[in-house]
C-alpha cells in the first residue's frame, strides 16, 4: 500500500488567508450590499509599468517567429536578466554578487519553500514570531517539526518573539540554532533591520555554522540609504546566507510571477562523509532537475524594469504605495492608534485598541467598517494583539478605509 | 552546524543533457565550421500559434489597466483554463474529470518532481527502464533510494525493462510495488500503450493499493482513437492514478511554461492513524503553500489554444512535427535501421547499427554526421544499444539530418 507524507496531517486546518476569505465570504453573503475594502492580503492593485509590458509584448513577438523563437531556457534564468539584476541590485550599490550566483524563479514563495529540498532533516530551525506562515508550514510539511501546541506553535521550532517590548528586534537564540529565517523589511510588522542588527546575526551564524535565510522581498520599499537592502552588504554574509527577492511587489508581478534567489559561491558545508559541498551547486542541481526556468516572456518583462524608463516607473509605483502607507500611519496615529512599520515597507502593524484580540478586532472592523485586514495572531502567537494593514490599494480606497477605520475605533 | 540533504550526493555527476552539451561543445570548439543539427533534446522549434499569442497580448493589456488588473491568482489555476481543459481534454471525449480536479502549474517537470512532497518516504517505487531521468533523480534526492551501482541503477528502485524483446510493454512487477511511473506516449521510446495494457496496470494498482503516476505529456501526438489519451479512460483509474499533462509540446510552450496535473477526488489512502486522506486535498495544500499559480499571461495563452482557431493551429503544429517523425522513421528504415515509436509520439527510438553502444553511436553521429541525438543508455541501463531522435525541428533540418544519417551508417 502506498503511503503519504503524514507530516501534512500536523498542519493546522486553515492557512491564514483562507480563514480570512471564509469570514469575509460569510459576511458578504449576509450583507450583499456592503462595499468591502480589502487591506488584508499583500496584493498589488496598480497596472504594470509600460517598460515591462512593452518588453513582454516584444518577447511574445520573439516567440511568433522561428528565427527568434525560444524553447527551453536555462533553468537558472536568462543572462539578460541575471546580468541586469547583478548590476543594478548589487554591483552598482557596491555589493559583491555576480550574475551566476542569481537563480531566477517563478516566485519567492516557491523559493523559500523549495530551498528545504537541499537541506537536511535534522536542523534546528529558528523563526521570528510573528512570521510569514510559509516558513513554518513548509518546515512542518518537510517533517522538521513535531505537532503544534494549543497556541499553534510547533514542537522543535525555536520561536523568537518580535514585539513592541523588544522594539521588533529579536534576541539571539539562547540555544545554538542551525537555520534562521530573517525577513527585512519585515512581513508582517513592516519594520526594518539596521546594519548593526544584521551584523549581529551574521556574526552569530559564523560562530554557530548556521545558515541565514534572508527574505528581502520588500527591499524596494526602503527609502533610507542607511538601512541595508541586502544581507550581502554585511561583512561575512557571503559565507552564511541565502537571499530571496521578488518582483511581485516592486513592479506588480504578483500575477506575472518572477523572483530570484542569491546563493554565493562561498556558502559551503561539510557533509558527514567529509566532503565540502557548495550550496550553490546543490541548488543548481535541484533547479535543473525539478524546474524548467521562469517563462521567457516573464523574464523579458522583469528585465524591462531595469531600463532607465523601467527604473523610473518602478520608483513611481513604489512611491504610490508608500504614500498610501504614510496616509495609513498618520491617519491611525491621529485617532490614538499605536502603529509600527509603514516607513520602509508597505505594511502598517498596529496595536489593537482596548486590548481586543487580533481576531476580535478583525471581526469588528469587518462588521462595523466593512474593512478587511490581517489578524496579527495569524502570523504567530506573539502577533496576538496586533493587526496588519496593507498599503497595496488605490488611493481612494485607502482614504475611504481610513475614514471607516476612524469611525469604528472612535 | 547546519546540514544539507546528503541524498543529493548519491546522484550521478551528469544529468544526461548536460553531458550531451559538454560533448557537443567540445566538438564544435574543435570544429567551429561544422553545421551541427540537434535532434537530441525534445525542444520545440516552431512559432507559437497566433490564437495563443493574441490571448497573451490581450492578457498583458488586462494587466495594463487598474480595472482589469490581476494580482495573485488561484494557486490551482484560473477557472477559465481549468474549465477549458476539463471540457476539451476530458468531458468532450467522454472522460470523467472535473475542472476542480485540475491543478494548473508551470511545468510537468515541476509537477512530477514536486508530487513526491505529499508522498511518504517508505514507498517501493517502480519505473520502466529506459525512463525520463527526472523520475529517478527526484526520488534519489528525496531519499527514496540507496546508492547507484556501476550501471547507474539505484538500490531500492524496481526497474522494469522495456525493450524490443518484450515489445516495449513492461511486465507487471514480481514483487508488490507502491508507486509506478508510467509515461505514454512514451519518452524516450516513442511507443504507446493499448487499453488492455493500461487496464492491466490499473487492476494491479487496485489489487496492491498502488499509486500510478501517469505522465501523458505527449498525448496530443496520438493519432489513433483506439489508443487511450488519458489513464482516466480506464475503468478504476480514478481510484489509483494521478495524470500529468503539459502544453510544452502541443502548443510550443517549452519556454512559456504551463502544464497541469489531474488528481481525482476518489484517490484516497488511509494514514497510519486510521484517517482517510484525499490526495487531492494534500496536493491542494502543497500547492497553496509552496506555489503561487502559473502566470496569468501564460494561463490566458494556454486557454487561447482551446478556441476553435487555437484547436486548429495546435493540430497543424502537431501534424508538422509528426510529418517530421514519419520522415525520420521511413528514412531510417530505408537504410536498414530498426526503428520504434514515432507513430503517435515525436520520438523515434532506433537500434544502434553494428551493435555499437549508445554513446559510441552518439560520438559517431556527431563526428561524422554533425548530428546530435540522445544515447538510449542515458535513459537507463536497458536503453543500451538504442538511440533517440527527436522530431522537433524544421523540415529542412530533418531532411538534411536524414541525408547525413544515411551517409554515416551506409
Amino acid at each position: 500500500m502506498f503511503r503519504i507524507n503524514e507530516n501534512y496531517l500536523k498542519l493546522k486546518a486553515g492557512y491564514l488567508f483562507p480563514e480570512i476569505g471564509r469570514r469575509v465570504k460569510a459576511f458578504t453573503d449576509a450583507n450583499p450590499d456592503a462595499q468591502v475594502i480589502r487591506l488584508g492580503i499583500g496584493d498589488v492593485t496598480e497596472p504594470l509599468p509600460t517598460a515591462v509590458t512593452d518588453a513582454m509584448k516584444a518577447a511574445i513577438d520573439d516567440l511568433s517567429n522561428r528565427d527568434s523563437f525560444h524553447g527551453y531556457g536555462p533553468e537558472q534564468g536568462y543572462s539578460f536578466l541575471r546580468d541586469a539584476i547583478a548590476a543594478h541590485d548589487y554591483q552598482n550599490r557596491g555589493v559583491n554578487v555576480s550574475a551566476d550566483e542569481i537563480f531566477v524563479s517563478d516566485g519567492s514563495k516557491c523559493d523559500t519553500g523549495n530551498i528545504l529540498d537541499i537541506l537536511g532533516s535534522d536542523n534546528k530551525i529558528a523563526i521570528t514570531d510573528p512570521v510569514y506562515p510559509v516558513y513554518v508550514d513548509t518546515n512542518v510539511m518537510a517533517g522538521h517539526t513535531g505537532p503544534a501546541d494549543a497556541n499553534g506553535r510547533f514542537d522543535g521550532l525555536v520561536y523568537l518573539p518580535v514585539t513592541a517590548e523588544n522594539n521588533f528586534v529579536a534576541d539571539l537564540p539562547s540555544e545554538s540554532v542551525d537555520i534562521i529565517y530573517l525577513c527585512y523589511p519585515n512581513n508582517p510588522t513592516g519594520t526594518v533591520a539596521t546594519r548593526e542588527t544584521l551584523q549581529k546575526w551574521v556574526d552569530y551564524a559564523q560562530q554557530n555554522n548556521s545558515l541565514i535565510m534572508y527574505d528581502a522581498a520588500y527591499e524596494a520599499f526602503i527609502s533610507d540609504d542607511s538601512i541595508p537592502r541586502s544581507i550581502f552588504e554585511i561583512e561575512g554574509a557571503r559565507e552564511v546566507a541565502i537571499e530571496f527577492r521578488s518582483f511581485s511587489k516592486s513592479i506588480g508581478f504578483t500575477g506575472v510571477r518572477c523572483a530570484f534567489a542569491v546563493i554565493p559561491t562561498e556558502l559551503k558545508v561539510t557533509a558527514s562523509c567529509g566532503t565540502v559541498v557548495s550550496l550553490h551547486q546543490l541548488w543548481n542541481r535541484r533547479q535543473s532537475t525539478k524546474f524548467n526556468g521562469a517563462s521567457y516572456v516573464v523574464q523579458r518583462g522583469a528585465a524591462g524594469a531595469y531600463t532607465p524608463e523601467g527604473r523610473q516607473q518602478m520608483k513611481s509605483l513604489v512611491d504610490f504605495y508608500m504614500t498610501n502607507a504614510k496616509l495609513l500611519r498618520e491617519g491611525l496615529q491621529s485617532v490614538g492608534i499605536t502603529v509600527f512599520g509603514g516607513e520602509h515597507a508597505p505594511y502598517v502593524w498596529l496595536q489593537t485598541p482596548n486590548g481586543l484580540s487580533s481576531w476580535d478586532f478583525f471581526d469588528l472592523l469587518l462588521s462595523k467598517g466593512h474593512l478587511v485586514g490581517t489578524p496579527g495572531s495569524g502570523f504567530g502567537a506573539a502577533g496576538e494583539g496586533y493587526f496588519r494593514l496593507s498599503a497595496f490599494n488605490s488611493r481612494e480606497n485607502v482614504k475611504t478605509a481610513l475614514e471607516r477605520f476612524k469611525s469604528v475605533v472612535q
